[in-house]
């Protein structure tokens, strides 16, 4: 199969081999793949992965290992963490959190930019089929913008920012926007702060930014290193700090005033599919206006550099053609 | 009257002025009075203070400045802050978040070591008569205890870790306890565990504590500067870890394993008087077991010197006598 490998560099494989289900595992045929801030993380060296990356996809079940064959044929998209099933988180319904898993192209399992890649079938969700596959592949990112409601309680009353304006901030400011709080998405690119202002979100460029302790949440999401610092300039007394990067998370600074003031700092990552397969059903959230540019698999370098440039949200990998 | 005055040493005073209530405030006779942790920090230079230290107490109101008389002649216990009455986090009943506060005895305004003091009506609490003032002034401390249970979820099936065996922690101990987690206390002085091991919460000394991430809740009550890292090594994925102590928060460390594990993190101050007089009203929480000392407020040189001693837990001044 065609794939992209990850060993230090990243090469585009014409022949490489297809993979083998594990025991209640699909085959998936992947259609369209998304490239996040991790997978470029990743080609910087992050987690020491090697292999396979990629875990934003949409694809259809081509066979599954095991007794259910219920999704055989089924377009899907998948969660990306894969927990060992048994111990105490998985057993109470943490397998993101289970200390034995893998991560779908981040961490011991090959990912999806490639035209097959293996995943339990318990990881899987079907699509609704009036959705494109530009559409549904937004389902991971949205997922892990859902976790934000799924992680603090979002009154109608709430003054919430942003801080970021790639894909996540953007999805999260939509969520947020979506759960009725009145939402600022701060960021350094007018074109993408335009994607929110569509949206009737209010945005604000990074230096035009005034410091003041006004705001109830506070979404970290810039990938940035002074990202905590500026939240914590944000924030008011018994407000909510949302963490989604460990970039940011790594920047030491003194937490002190989160004592006086009584802040709640909140690690956040990947989420819950089911609000965001929804929220795309019903085009709640308009992820079209996100879609930068789309490559087929065999570009791959040339959709990473499109990437990594200032003003492109989400750039996919096409895998459907030949 | 008799005061103890702050500016950079401390000095006993016998002829300080007998303060003045403002409108809707409350002259206030002190029966006792309790030896903090900030008290002590406040003496080193903390926030500049200087004036009367002091904030936990014990008193008799004396008199009234305001249409409202129903206190006079009862015995009080008093929130400490005090806030403008009118911005807005005072008037969405925040008033502890109030940024143009006074807090007692530890910023613009005189506190509790002397044999009078001042506060708005508001911030009064009559206490129940069975009580002894050697109980309910207790209520300042456990008040600031129970704002764990305002801040956070405590479930049964819990396992909660206070770490720091002083005053405050064994009251969070004693609170995770009654609201009926699965407490471990944590701390460095076999005399401070005891207490604790004598209302069956299990305790570990500092030099034993195994470092596994197992606790759903922890409490960071130590004082010290590696208290946070502490917590992070002990809290569980999706886990929560209270931040009680400033000085534990100032310490800068890498949070990126807060976004990972999704941990929250709930910086805590000042909590509510309701539950605490309550709990002292019942006698659910065994406060006679943290005194360690009383002494006359004309030794309160010997009572911050006892304060200051590795065994000691609760030091008070009494202000009944002459």
């Amino acid at each position: 199969m065609r794939a992209l490998f990850f060993d230090g560099s990243l090469h585009y494989d014409h022949q490489a081999p297809v993979p083998e289900p594990g025991e209640d595992e699909a085959l998936i045929r992947v259609s369209m793949a998304g490239i996040c801030g991790t997978d470029r993380e990743i080609l910087k060296g992050y987690k020491g992965f090697t292999g396979i990356p990629g875990h934003e996809f949409v694809g259809v079940v081509e066979r599954v290992n095991g007794a259910y064959s219920g999704l055989v044929g089924k377009r899907v998209v998948g969660e990306i963490n894969c927990g060992c099933g048994v111990c105490e988180y998985c057993s109470k319904g943490m397998d993101k959190h289970c200390p034995f898993r893998s991560a779908l192209g981040i961490a011991g399992r090959d990912g999806v930019f490639a035209e097959y890649v293996t995943l339990p079938l318990r990881n899987l969700w079907e699509v609704p089929s009036h959705l494109q596959d530009e559409e549904i592949v937004f389902a991971e990112p949205l997922a892990a913008a859902f976790e934000i409601t799924e992680q603090v309680h979002v009154r109608p009353t709430d003054r919430a920012i942003v801080l970021g304006d790639g894909t996540l901030g953007l999805l999260c400011a939509f969520v947020l926007k979506g759960a009725g709080a009145d939402v600022t998405l701060c960021g350094r690119h007018k074109a993408k702060l335009a994607v929110a202002a569509a949206e009737k979100i209010k945005t604000r460029k990074s230096d035009e930014l005034k410091k003041k302790r006004a705001y109830d949440i506070v979404v970290e999401a810039t990938g940035s290193e002074n990202g905590l610092e500026t939240a914590l300039d944000l924030v008011r007394p018994r407000g909510t700090i949302i963490l989604k990067s460990t970039v940011a998370a790594k920047r030491k600074v003194d937490l002190s005033g989160i004592v006086v003031d009584e802040i709640t700092l909140v690690g956040s990552r990947c989420g819950p599919f089911a609000p965001a397969i929804a929220a795309l059903a019903s085009r709640r959230v308009p992820v079209k206006g996100l879609l930068s540019a789309v490559y087929p698999l065999g570009e791959a370098q040339a959709a990473f550099e499109k990437a990594a440039q200032a003003g492109a949200i989400k750039v996919l990998l096409d895998l459907r053609g030949g």
